[in-house]
């Protein structure tokens, strides 16, 4: 048999057995997954973030991984559970827009269900704890061999987080911090291509630079991101510190050519 | 052969590379172990929320499941090191309390011994660090098929942590804070059985509510926690912060319609 | 097939789905490799810190294990990406002195080459990312069987971090702390043979103590550390904290005979 891979991403944190309450949920309905972990750090119900880590890790997975999310600040409220393919992988997730990003990275939604089959939930269901209890079980549902049609009827079109698209002024581009990373880096939603002067925080930064290595240690530098934007560094330090700048920082960038002839 | 789960529960961290030992001496002596994780930013030394950890996380694995737990203050003392069976799955600790609630959940021990061959533990055993010299083999062995009975001598009964079972005083019932999660929720030692009035950090509340969900962003909500006892939250924020509450905080319940009737 | 372990210690934290992207490109490439976690919360660049966490757990992993290291504050210059063999496992990490201690605790390396087959990298690199790009498709590509000869041409020698050798002074040793652990115990370069008396931060200490139980909570004491060198700690407590002390601090050991009889 294929090997049956099953991610976990949550914002449960390493120090309450919450996560590993989903794990023996799991292997107990799905002993054959070979469960990895994409991220529990997210911070408390950051779904915008969430979704960037799924962005950034799911893509690089084999086709048939298992994919279960679980930052829910809506946990027990209306919102949908759900289940959807892309890409030869499936997901399992609230319907709270922390699929979109991945989803449209693997060429969209090919099958979106809502999940209602109570062979794939828990017996109870609390009304605090879906990662153990909806989640969990679903997402091991799929590994153990269920089909996606199965779980539930046609979900229709999912929540989407608001657009984050930068304008475009005529030559410039006006853009936003779209995550911080661990690092402290800067990341913008402005597509890298090309040389580009970049003014955010108050400074001028021209680039993107190959490395952070390219400027001297504790220097500000501008790199293209590993998804392939804008970010603004400190090398071996951190830029959100340094700027005292966070998600939604403005950001606007013109063709560095431009710049650097005025 | 059937899928042997390996679970880790420890409070040693992310950054030293002691869990990474651990899981080095299992493999070799139990490749074919398959590790899970539990929790390992247990506070250090909590014996008491190691406890809770393991008694959410533990009942929803598979029989024929090993569990090893390290939150050991005692190391180096004269406290046993002893491996139990109940339920399907075998515990590998320290006798500090640490399996009480867990084992109770399961419906007590079937067996208990003292961790004495030395099979089932390194050649050379520190005085500082036996998780990886003590417990982990010792994990690994059982893993590896050694039969529990062959693991020591008797245990007899095992360390009990001091109780926490709420007072009850005629209708109302007057239990404590006994943990505080990562999310800054305080979970009470309070059945939830029916509504309640309950009073806690000069704070009136009614509940339980059906989800965090059911008040505004920002509120003290009263919820069913996912052991079943009663749980104070603020919705998407911390309880903990929001009262200046930790465990052993007082909090007293009582009958709903005797409070909405004063 | 014989399990084939490959386990990753990176500086990349649990937040941001870095190590979740390594993931699955090592499972995309190696589906049959069984992925170990050493430790993520390396703090960011700290080199010294990784190859001690490195030197602390691999050696435990049976023969065959494949290592990635990626802790890289100079991603994207021209150190250079090596893989190397020892004692039967074999590593893939930057050249920046992260495998030294591990390599010499191995017997030292049998072969050390540059990673420069394209087969054993992503077909795009980035600048910004190699663990993803380059780390763990070359480890990828050795738990899938590739042969190091493969990987690139000999690397001759590695880069060696500056040494830490204590000094001796007739018999007075004169080390300094070379590590601070999570609980805040100050681990250093002084081997633990025999009695001493140690002068740090202002405090006179005697031992080593057998464990860290020898004395009350709250007090200091000498242990020998899981490595075999003295440490100092504070019994539930933390000696970082206490003596306000971090790594280079000095620290001097004198025979406890000759301190016992001034």
């Amino acid at each position: 048999m294929a090997h049956r891979f099953l991610t976990l991403l949550t914002d449960f944190g390493d120090a309450d057995g919450f996560v590993g309450a989903m794990r023996g949920v799991i292997l107990s309905r799905a002993p054959a997954a070979r469960l990895v972990d994409l991220a529990h750090h997210v911070p408390r119900g950051d779904v915008a973030k969430a979704a960037r880590v799924l962005a950034r890790s799911a893509p690089y997975f084999p086709a048939g991984t298992v994919h279960c999310v679980v930052v829910d600040p809506g946990v027990g409220s209306d919102r949908r559970a759900v289940a959807a393919a892309a890409g030869g992988q499936r997901f399992i997730a609230p319907d709270n827009g922390v699929l979109g990003a991945t989803l449209d990275a693997l060429g969209g939604p090919v099958e979106v269900r809502i999940i209602e089959n109570p062979a794939a939930m828990r017996a109870v269901v609390s009304r605090t704890f879906h990662g153990r209890d909806v989640f969990a079980p679903a997402a091991a549902w799929l590994a153990a061999g269920g089909a996606l049609e199965a779980i539930g009827s046609p979900a229709g079109s999912l929540v989407r987080l608001a657009g984050t698209a930068p304008e475009v002024d005529g030559e410039r581009v006006i853009g936003r911090v779209v995550e911080v990373d661990t690092f402290g880096n800067l990341i913008t939603d402005i597509p890298a291509d090309g040389p580009v002067a970049v003014r955010i925080g108050g400074q001028a930064l021209v680039g993107p630079r190959p490395s952070y290595s390219a400027v001297p240690a504790g220097a500000l530098v501008l790199v293209t991101g590993s998804l392939g934007t804008l970010e603004v560094a400190v090398r071996d330090g951190s830029a959100a510190a340094r700027l005292d700048l966070g998600v939604g920082a403005a950001c606007v960038a013109s063709p560095a050519a431009a710049e650097s002839g005025a």
